[in-house]
């Protein structure tokens, strides 16, 4: 058994081979901090003046409330909400990058881009509101464009046009009647930091609730970064590809793309083709590209790119010795890397202005020249594979096939060849007659309070066995790509005979290899997901909150993890989370989003670190949905029926 | 000498009488949360993403880091970061509200509200390029407000217009080439967020340039909130009226208004003559209204409304046990008071959505029925007033006479009657001749962490003794006023003589008695101070970073203190700040803004916990601008004449 706590051969392999030398990783780095302070991980901490740090005991007489008399559950509430806040804030300032593009490719200000997926940018338009006939593809990309960005900072009070086009009646009336209907993206995150500001709410109710507005605005800049991505780079398709560090060749220049945004890594995998014949002449076999985290989805899903690892180990991607530059653009992305590239040659290139890393080397990208920005980059990482030391190089074999490029788009597609006529019957059917328990999504990051990607694999197997359709994003998708499981290996696998039925006949019928996990894209991404279980919904009649649809981040660690989760819940969604956040210092916050959130909401938090329980849950949340929806008639002894509440969902 | 951390006599004395009670305030809490935590008080606690919390100690190996690898540097600037971009908020909107009034005055929609100022309402539109020729003041007011509400949300780059047309040619061309000019202030705050989000920069020199951005958000959201109240509310002229507890009265209704806002204070203001006599009727001699923190200062600067004290010690009103209502609207108001209601008759009342304490009374500002909201608040006082309990009423005899409602116009205006062609020529010329040392401002809150009151008054005796003219704002101006320095007497007692003569010279021409410091309104009225320096500047030919002008927050406390710091740092003030903010666990952060950001700024924090070292530097760095523009040739030889730094200031 490793020192280390990793389910992931390449994790374990390449930090037993570095274990000699003296280098920090997060999982090192994780064990510094033991024990972590007990204030900050149940919430009540403040800081949000400097008259503090307070922190409260609510059971303590004196110590239970801060100097200016918050109570744990005003202090626990805000600073979820800011979390929130910080979550919404990165998603969506993402999503106006791919909107400004867009905006600039219409105008002519971004020459190197172009609307490559003319059907989406239809789609889009028509869903919006923008005028189609006659009119050519780079003027309602334009106007597409304009009204996203207006989504960023209208002052009119109607809800945002990219949350109002994308929910059913019902969600519109309930975030009416909740007040929670996001206005504008940017002025719903300042209004939230200033509801939680020194002295201004001390409602937690009211506060968490100012929270889900700022989720929604969350949900809409992802919504809008998705559609907009879509059109720019197109909609993904299923594609081949591998995953794990076995995907580093060790002839080659390795060039890792790291990040979220698509923008330049696009851009990068454009000019790799061009540029082979530098790296031979350097000495290499070419270029070989891949992606860690989310930039790493991006161009998986849209170009095959392979992914080389997720989150938690993207500093062993540097520790193979193997990898000669590592190119990063927005989130997640550890400063400890540059630490790690003091002992190994490889070169962290950061590339936007407001992210930066000291020591690293920084070209920052210029839409405008973006090819040559891109290329200048490559030739940087082709310079850097003569700096090599090969006594330090050690790829792990590991690698696995994964199909991947699940936009919804594609699967309603692939439908379609099994159900020409509605091609979300194929799923709905399937969930309506009992031939599976429901549909699960995988969310979220890789946490170090775990153990690596362990809690992901194991709930993904525990449901997969029961019969229930799995999708996933982001680093979630990370691991399951990296463990075969985004692979027609992972159906014979680990697929009840319900769901092996399912899958097996979706094949057939379309001719595509289908895998365990469907891969839906990054986490911005998860607007796909919330775009299929809309579909699905309308498709059977009912409201969100009714559908046998659950959602797990089993290693949430970012503030986008929480601001998802938030939207998701608000939605309608029961949302498992395997890492206890910094809420349980209030027992009324916590009976809020764990309880109150699903007689107001239908959707509701679930925390629980233990996998196998957590499997159990999520299991019995489809059930109990089923059975409500009178198709899963043996279901009924195991629940009491005389419940009566709005969403005992 | 008494137990309680402060010097205001009132405060010991309500709070020497409420010893024995088991009630629990401020000063009891903070004394209850000692020891606070290091970490957090130096800033190296970070629970940015949910791997944490983490605490960096850059000495120690294994703890030199967080989880993900940030260092001290990257962990303390993104908590300052995000204190600016909580206080960018709060501010702006603020002034988002105030905008939203003026658009729904002009729309006809607010029927209770109207252009009070003429005058003001032309002199803005001119300034930000609203025609105004043959319009009628409503048609000019909607496109102030929409011009207004363009600079939160619009997407195109060019700076905000509140920004841009408020600062001279030289801190344009800086703050274009720094790369931190506001082009709409949601977005900068949420780009900051973004930026501090985990895994994106974590550089902490590009970070902090990302707060200064988000600082001039405030700086605009401020500038807007100031220019329209004026608008809608009229622009202050000096007026009389008196400070501290003394202000209650036993006999009467006392309503005290606490927050911010002024859009629901002026209409309280509005209808209570006429609900004089509901009062009397039952069994009051009337309706005293006095004011706390700056809905205070609001109402004090337009309305001549008594200030009955500041942040620190708001509970102790409601300790007089003659407090019928506290009125709360937006921001730094303490929630402990609703508890301190426990045990008096005092009913408090929440007025806005997003803002409430569990526990107090809530009723919603309608802005369509103003002033059917404001009556339906008073008459609920006026009914609380029979619940008076006798044998707890303890009004303190301490009361001060005071002259507030200095807003830049007025001073020009009284500043006219003794340079007729050049107001503030009576102000530069003071400077340029040496009769006064040069212009502090003091801003900012009261903390617990320092004596109540104390530095703010010894600073400002000390600056007053040496001829500094002295301008005040917020809870800086509550604690002048409490203690008789914002009038004639205050002159009297501690103006040197060069500050003396001035002031007297000004009185004999204008006939207006004057004050030692002069009250220039709430926190958001910086906008004032900075428009005082832009015109003394402009006066005399000279950038800001010339200018004797130097600003202190002896109390700082709020998130908005720290990002009006920051603005006025990147202004070109020298700022000093009496509380040690949570930096000093980065040598390199601490270095950036004490030392780095004059070079590059010209402006630049000193912070100094000591009053009397706080007031000798500030008197140094006022000497050593002076010295510099040739005026002050005796100090020559107490600085080094060889330095040759762009802005040694």
């Amino acid at each position: 058994m490793s020192d280390y706590r990793t389910i992931d051969p390449a994790a374990t392999e390449i930090l037993e081979a570095a274990k000699d030398r003296d280098i920090s990783t997060q999982f090192d780095r994780y064990e510094a901090q033991q024990p972590q302070c007990k204030f900050g991980l149940t919430g009540i901490c403040c800081k949000i003046c400097i008259q503090g740090p307070c922190r409260v005991i609510s059971s303590k007489k004196g110590a239970d409330k801060g100097i200016c008399g918050a109570r744990d559950y005003t202090i626990v509430s805000r600073n979820v909400a800011r979390y929130i806040a910080g979550g919404a804030s990165a998603h969506s300032d993402h999503g106006r990058d791919i909107a400004h593009t867009l905006l600039s490719t219409a105008e002519g200000k971004a020459p190197d881009y172009r609307v490559r997926d003319s059907e989406k940018l239809h789609a889009v338009a028509k869903k919006v509101g923008v005028e189609l006939d006659g009119r050519r593809d780079v003027d309602i990309a334009k106007d597409v464009a304009i009204k996203a960005l207006t989504d960023f900072g209208k002052y009119t009070d109607e809800p945002c046009t990219w949350l109002d086009v994308n929910i059913d009646d019902e969600r519109k009336k309930k975030f009416k009647t909740t007040r929670i209907n996001t206005p504008a993206i940017d002025r719903s995150v300042v209004q939230l930091l200033h509801e939680t500001h020194m002295g201004t709410d001390a409602d937690p109710v009211n506060i968490i609730f100012g929270g889900l507005q700022a989720a929604l605005a969350d949900f809409t800049g992802m919504s809008i970064s998705t559609d907009l991505s879509d059109i720019l780079f197109g909609t993904p398709e299923p594609v081949k590809t591998s995953a794990n560090l076995g995907v580093l060749r060790k002839s080659m220049v390795n060039l890792a793309i790291h990040g979220h945004n698509p923008v330049l890594s696009e851009m990068i995998v454009d000019v790799v083709d061009e540029l082979q014949d530098e790296a031979r002449k350097n000495g290499a076999d070419g270029i070989n590209l891949v992606g860690i985290c989310c930039t790493g989805n991006e161009v998986l899903m849209r170009r095959g790119v392979p992914m080389a690892t997720n989150f938690g180990s993207q500093e062993l991607a540097i520790m193979t010795g193997a990898l000669d530059a590592m190119v990063v653009d927005v989130q997640c992305i550890a400063p400890g890397i540059q630490e790690v590239c003091n002992c190994y040659h490889t070169l962290v290139i950061s590339t936007v202005k407001f992210s930066k890393i000291p020591g690293s080397a920084h070209i920052e990208f210029d839409l405008a020249n973006a090819r040559e920005s891109a290329r200048q980059i490559v030739r940087l990482t082709i310079k850097n594979f003569g700096n090599r030391r090969e006594d330090l190089m050690h790829i792990p074999a590991f690698k696995k096939d994964i199909i991947g490029g699940f936009s919804l788009e594609a699967m309603l597609d692939i439908f379609s060849k099994a159900n020409p006529k509605r091609p979300i019957g194929v799923l709905s059917d399937a969930v309506q007659s009992g031939e599976i328990k429901g549909i699960c999504a995988f969310a979220g990051c890789n946490n170090q309070k775990v153990e690596h990607d362990a809690a992901i694999i194991k709930i993904a197997r525990e449901l997969a066995k029961n019969d229930v359709f799995l999708v996933s994003t982001g680093c979630s998708a990370g691991a399951f790509s990296k463990f075969g499981m985004m692979s027609q290996e992972g159906v014979d696998l680990y697929a009840g005979p319900g769901l092996k039925k399912l899958i097996g006949r979706i094949q057939d019928a379309s001719g595509v290899g289908l895998p365990l996990v469907f891969h839906m894209g990054s986490c911005v991404d998860n607007s796909r997901v919330q775009q299929l279980w809309h579909t699905l919904a309308l498709d059977m009649g009912i409201s969100v909150p009714e559908l046998p649809f659950v959602a797990t981040a089993p290693e949430a660690t970012s503030e986008k993890a929480i601001s998802i989760g938030s939207w998701m819940v608000a939605m309608g969604i029961p949302c498992h989370v395997g890492v206890m956040p910094p809420i349980d210092g209030s027992p009324l916050v916590f009976d809020l989003v764990t309880q109150v959130a699903r007689d107001v909401f239908g959707g509701y938090f679930i925390f629980e670190t233990d996998a196998e329980k957590a499997a159990a849950k999520l299991l019995q949340r489809l059930e109990s949905r089923a059975w409500r929806l009178g198709v899963h008639r043996k279901a009924a002894e195991a629940y009491n029926t005389s419940a009566n509440v709005l969403y005992e969902s």
